[in-house]
């Protein structure tokens, strides 16, 4: 049989200035390049396993999963596929098709996935709406009291630490005190968190962190990070019957290759990185007020905004496309003359970038970029 | 925080004749490392996605998924991150807790894990132990019939189609065949087989087959592929009722980033590699009659073998660890000096090893290393 073309390259996302939040976290500095050469043969990581991925000292995944736990103050750590992956195995560990969970109201739709797999029964708290679509504590305590008073029991709460959204942080130290004063485990989705911002799971009164190496902590995917709580260890991490020393949710091993050696290689870079996050806020919001100079541009979620990650609604954007011979499409043709990708192509009414990890002069030219093509239509 | 030094390199490995079976079939072709540098960063594959992985056209990922279908001669093609996820997906949607499925005594460990995962209930059908360890059909037949005299029902038939201690290649179309007429689906374990030889799933009498890109298939991993029969469709590829073209049991994607465009690549090389089958199983059959000129090793499993990953009783080897004084370490020492890693430290009695892929030159140097390092001590 003959291939198709399945068109290889990403010139033009490599090369140009990518504003797609998606894409920003997970950029691979030069170390993890180079780990990507050294094992991206197939089982690269398994040379030396001695019959389970997170006790291998060859290279040192034993060394690195501390340091993981380390850096997320957790008590426990491993590697899965994904964020998603992780609150699966949690989920699955801990509930039971049929049980109650509470999750927010801009929980990612991976949530609403893992959960359907297990089985789960999903109460939503619900966001404050336009414009700011907040998740507030005491919609949880709300939530949470209504339902003991149905006598309804919930597994675990879960809340999204930064929503892929707004990029609206969550207040998870008030929420995880009040998943706890109602007896119930709280579960963070740090997967736009984990590697940009410091975590600290015990001060976010969180008993389960997961975390995007893709997303957020500079590998490549698909690679996640579960934290735990040792109270926890026996639930989560228990081991098979048959397979005595194979841990049941990880289906004995994870992340066997490439993915692995570049969140290892990058770990020492991200260390460093989260403590540039107030920077990296300040800078965006810098953005955004230039942003908000163009009339008929405003940013929605929390404002000012305390992530990266930010949405507009850009009517000044769509009155140019009703008009221009283009349509939609002269907003991404404006910005790939200059060198600038990641805004979907033809979207004018809204859009969520991020200027996440560029240089100072990067930063300032992307915002003027937008100014320059409103004016050039005004 | 201070990370330790992981020790990201993998010289020995890379730089040796390496005859791990584990990482003989993974080994990524140039097409593939090429891929591996376009697609290094996070979430590459996902630029131009739409809501569905195994929709994305750029890369061609769907097209792709359609030629996995056919390369497998299957309906549907998906890629999981292993052979291992790929057997949990089709447990887990097919199967309830406390269900019975019945699988080989040669199955490896992570069919054990999978389905402990699920909480499913295992019957194992016997191998025929020493020497040969083979899977029978009418063992398959036996234990079936039994389990309908008992009036119990079987909700999967699985079968490992070349298993990982032995090399054994089992006859899938026969077994499948009698799970057919005890009217129970059957799942074929191909992590040893797609990738190196040629999977007609159909012809097989299967209705579910998994692969593994990191083992079999020249891919960084962790990656894998299900391939499914059209009438399976609605149970495996079940869709979310809330993120509605979200695939549950893939979580809705599976293989965002470096791993699946390494699959890609490599693909056409796959597919070129599986007609030199013949000739690998011919090799590896000399390989066994030059080393069973030593006295004292044979060759365990079927006869002649019909797989290149080959286990050998090694007594001659043992013979000379008892008496030299570096013990067991000096097989793994003598070979190394010649070039061969692959071969555990210090084990003697036994070992498993695979000469799959190399060339004529090589193939020829390594049988003879062995014969002269047992030479030296005779």
């Amino acid at each position: 049989m003959e291939c198709q073309d399945y068109g290889l390259t990403r010139d033009t996302e490599r090369k140009n200035l990518n504003l797609n939040p998606l894409q920003r976290g997970g950029v691979l500095p030069v170390e993890a390049r180079k780990a990507l050469y050294e094992f991206s043969d197939g089982y690269s990581v398994c040379d030396y396993c001695a019959g389970r991925l997170d006790e291998i000292s060859k290279p040192q995944i034993n060394g690195f999963l501390d340091d993981l736990a380390r850096f997320t103050n957790t008590d426990h750590a491993r590697t899965v596929h994904g964020a998603r992956e992780g609150k699966f195995a949690v989920m699955h560990a801990l509930c039971k098709p049929g049980d109650t969970i509470v999750i927010d109201g801009n929980a990612h739709y991976t949530t609403h996935v893992a959960a359907e797999r297990v089985g789960l029964n999903m109460i939503d708290v619900p966001n404050t709406d336009y414009p700011d679509y907040k998740i507030k504590p005491e919609s949880y305590k709300e939530v949470l009291d209504e339902l003991a008073d149905q006598g309804e029991e919930v597994s675990l709460v879960l809340l999204t630490h930064v929503d892929g959204n707004y990029g609206n942080l969550t207040d998870s130290k008030a929420i995880g005190k009040i998943a706890h004063d109602a007896g119930v485990p709280l579960l963070l989705n740090c997967a736009y968190s984990m590697g940009r911002l410091p975590i600290d799971a015990k001060a976010l009164n969180a008993d389960f962190v997961v975390g995007s190496g893709h997303k957020s902590m500079a590998a490549s995917g698909p690679i996640g990070v579960l934290g735990l709580k040792e109270e926890w260890a026996d639930v989560i991490l228990k081991r098979s019957d048959r397979a005595v020393v194979k841990e049941l949710e990880m289906l004995g091993c994870t992340s066997r290759g490439a993915p692995i050696a570049t969140l290892m290689a990058s770990l020492p870079f991200v260390i460093e990185r989260v403590k540039k996050w107030n920077q990296e806020v300040r800078d965006t919001r810098k953005f955004v007020d230039t942003m908000e100079k163009i009339e008929g541009i405003s940013q929605l979620g929390v404002k000012p905004t305390e992530h990266d990650l930010v949405r507009f609604e850009t009517r000044a954007f769509d009155e140019i496309a009703d008009k221009h011979p283009r349509r939609g499409f002269f907003l991404y043709e404006e910005l790939k003359k200059r060198n600038i990708v990641g805004i979907k192509r033809g979207q004018t009414k809204w859009f969520k970038c991020s200027i996440y990890g560029f240089n100072k002069e990067q930063k300032d030219y992307i915002g003027e970029a937008f100014v320059e093509i409103a004016d050039l239509y005004s």
